[in-house]
């Protein structure tokens, strides 16, 4: 019965929060179905529950929980033949299963996490949020608890339905609540100038200006299909639609320890720190 | 993969919809900490399943998935002490759990139930939904859907958090939908005169108008301690909330085999009806 959880009620919830993305390849198996990394989705929560902020949002990706039947049965350019409910409601189920490991990891850290539903609370069209009904996250954080949302399979008013990425989320709620920063917790160091996993040659870039993203995106784009939620190339996608929202972003790598820490507290790690100019 | 679950793209979810209330003393066992009775609901999905309405919405109780925690550390009375915290997210989590049975069960039934949390789209105040976020739950009926909801832990804008009941819910929902009929699947054979676990001389009440539910309240208000969402208490309070929607409801005793199934399909079953006048 940890009784360190607190109930502050507060004033504000803008300009002061920090949302957080762990990649669904960093808490599960991305290449077999439903198989989390439970050691990984502990130490990820003791690294957050360490870091002790004020205020903060936690987004994750699905994964292998997600990703195989929603890339298998094409949920995200919406509905085409009938077999694809029965995988449009799995696929949320299968989510609500992966957050429930990361939730429970989380107040077993002592941190008042608690999940929201994006399908509940968000209709897109076209794939693209439409509306975005978040009071109850205002209330969980002016009450003083830490939100976690996923990427789901929601609701659409042109598709019918579709998937909406954990990306496209952070997104979104960095813009609603002036987020002070955003942090993506990928499976690699950040953005390269190429792909690290396939050519010797890629670089890290250790910062990078929103101008100079729009330009290295061409560069990458062949990477687009290599993902249902668009992959790094999503990441970058989603970073640009944010572009009149000046919030310093960092990508870093979450599988290594202490790495979500270090960003969490703005202590040095390596990365790719994202700033408008 | 069964192909029988459909995409209908419905014009108008307004005036056609079924509201049905399973009790969490149904599908649970309510005297222990989180033993759902699988079978229970395994047989209402199917008779869920067999009854082919075109538009329902389910909604579940708690039983021993939320109401020993909710008791026990006063989650409906709102932010008291620290400790709470944690038990308010976690009687979400349990709800959570709970839920995922009733889905799946629906799921395999061949039902395209899909999971709608009520504390992401509901906030409270003083305990009475305050404002309900429906467009998801609207746009779920008009793809083909059937939304499945439950009483849950939920943020309240006066009381910090509470619990709001699976009973309130439907009520909200009957109104919201002006649904064409509530059903309430209960553990007893509806309305009796006096509490027929007790008293020999209960007898079952088959029709009762709503100004004569209003005097019979003052009769049994003693019972409303009993439950923390107000047991059978509740469910008649919640009926005199909706007093200016006529809709016609029933109450059937879903312990017992074919009843839900039957009152689904407005074949003649044992239970209170209930009518404006």
């Amino acid at each position: 019965m940890p009784e360190e959880l607190q109930m502050k009620f507060k004033d504000d919830t803008k300009g002061k929060t920090i949302v957080l993305k762990l990649g669904g390849s960093v808490i599960t198996n991305k290449k077999k179905l439903m198989v989390p990394k439970l050691k990984v989705i502990n130490r990820l929560a003791k690294e957050i529950a360490d870091a002790n902020i004020e205020q903060l949002i936690v987004v994750h990706g699905g994964g292998g929980f997600g990703h195989p039947w929603a890339k298998q049965y094409k949920i995200k350019e919406g509905y085409k033949y009938p077999s694809q409910v029965e995988w449009f409601t799995r696929i949320h189920q299968a989510m609500l299963e992966l957050n429930k490991l990361v939730v429970d990891a989380l107040i077993r850290n002592n941190i008042a996490a608690f999940s929201v539903s994006p399908s509940s609370c968000i209709i897109t069209k076209a794939g693209r949020i439409q509306v975005f009904y978040d009071s109850a996250i205002v209330r969980l954080l002016e009450i003083g608890f830490v939100p976690v949302l996923f990427g789901d399979a929601v609701v659409d008013n042109e598709l019918g339905f579709t998937i909406l990425s954990g990306d496209q989320l952070v997104t979104a709620l960095s813009a609603k609540f002036n987020a002070s920063r955003v942090i993506f917790g990928v499976d690699v160091d950040g953005l390269f100038t190429a792909d690290p996993k396939t050519s010797k040659r890629a670089q890290l870039i250790r910062n990078i200006t929103l101008p100079e993203l729009k330009a290295l995106i061409q560069s990458i784009e062949q990477a687009k299909a290599t993902d249902v939620t668009g992959g790094m190339f999503g990441k970058i996608f989603e970073l640009m639609v944010a572009i009149d929202v000046p919030i310093k972003t960092i990508i870093v790598n979450a599988t290594k320890e202490g790495n979500i820490y270090k960003a969490l507290r703005e202590e040095r790690v390596i990365g790719t720190v994202i700033e408008k100019e």
